[in-house]
């Protein structure tokens, strides 16, 4: 599929959820879908939808709508790697619990292949299924086992301390739980930020001065 | 403290942000700073930061910078509540557990009174210090201890059907971490998403497509 502009960040933010509504329409036995039905579910405008998809080379004809069933595919060889990702996480505490845990069910496309941790008394434990490692480790398991991602379950001061040892030893792409902004220092590495701290806080917010 | 224009959504995600900077800055000891100097560390204008200020009376004085204790102070008043609110999960599955393992520490000013599901093996069992009941039981509970919030982790066929129950029993906001959109049909619900599986999927895409 030849991709006529290179996609912009907002419109790969739009993706998995364009792939999410297609893959509820089709369970729900709808074939077509038009540009404004779509964006209406999307909450945007027909126009933007054929934008976004024209990113990707267009995957419809005017006037005919989409097929949902081969859109619903051609999004999903776009989004998740053929063969699982090899993935570590670092910081086996409460949060790193909690992600492995959501890496055991919701893996999509990634393989979570081992946890490490800087306290001596959790080196050597099972995390969801997954060794907790020292991180004087890690230098020599990167060079055996080659992990491409790095899902950050530190604090930030720690996360500012490890991210330059991971990038030197190949690792380009973070799923980053921690407030560490990589963005300032490494602008080429790519970073997905989940921020569940400003998350509560804003709904915090929201309840303390509009319930 | 008097508010002088009621604050858009983007303006009271940025809260959090701005709380957690004048944090840091705090604990290194500084004790001004300029509106210039925090737009750098937000990534937005001097003029922004001023604006996100005025929409709660201000916080500062033309020339002279802000007090960053003062001001730090100020913002977690707004942000965080007094007393804790009372808050349910529902849904203790594998998403549910992270998150009551996430609640644990960092409570927010939120507490964590009972988690709910539908599974007959769960009901009984403890999650993360918490009662799992059964959904069942719910209503009762809800006239009962009166929670105020309720963190959805339940796959979202099943968000759609307990959205109406709850806002029945009284609940007014949610931490959502399924895909159920409650704008659509409760558009005066306080609601905070965390679409996990989204942000793990733009993630995928970024390796998949550029690393």
């Amino acid at each position: 599929m030849p991709t006529q502009n290179k996609p912009s960040l907002p419109v790969i933010k739009r993706l998995p959820k364009y792939y999410r509504y297609l893959g509820e329409m089709e369970k729900e036995g709808v074939t077509k879908v038009s540009s404004s039905e779509l964006a209406r579910v999307m909450g945007t405008t027909a126009s933007q939808v054929r934008q976004d998809f024209n990113c990707f080379g267009g995957f419809g004809q005017q006037g005919i709508g989409y097929n949902v069933k081969l859109l619903h595919e051609e999004l999903g060889k776009l989004i998740f790697a053929r063969h699982p990702v090899p993935t570590i996480l670092i910081g086996a505490g409460n949060l790193g619990h909690a992600m492995a845990n959501y890496f055991r069910q919701d893996t999509q496309g990634f393989e979570l292949l081992a946890a490490f941790d800087v306290k001596p008394e959790m080196i050597g434990l099972t995390l969801c299924g997954v060794a907790i490692r020292d991180m004087a480790e890690l230098e020599s398991y990167c060079a055996e086992h080659k992990p491409k991602v790095a899902v950050i379950c530190v604090p930030r001061e720690a996360a500012k301390q490890v991210a330059q040892k991971l990038i030197d030893l190949g690792i380009r792409a973070f799923w980053n739980f921690s407030h560490y902004d990589f963005s300032i220092e490494y602008p080429d590495i790519i970073v997905e930020n989940v921020h569940l701290g400003d998350s509560l806080a804003t709904l915090s917010y929201e309840v303390n001065n509009n319930l």
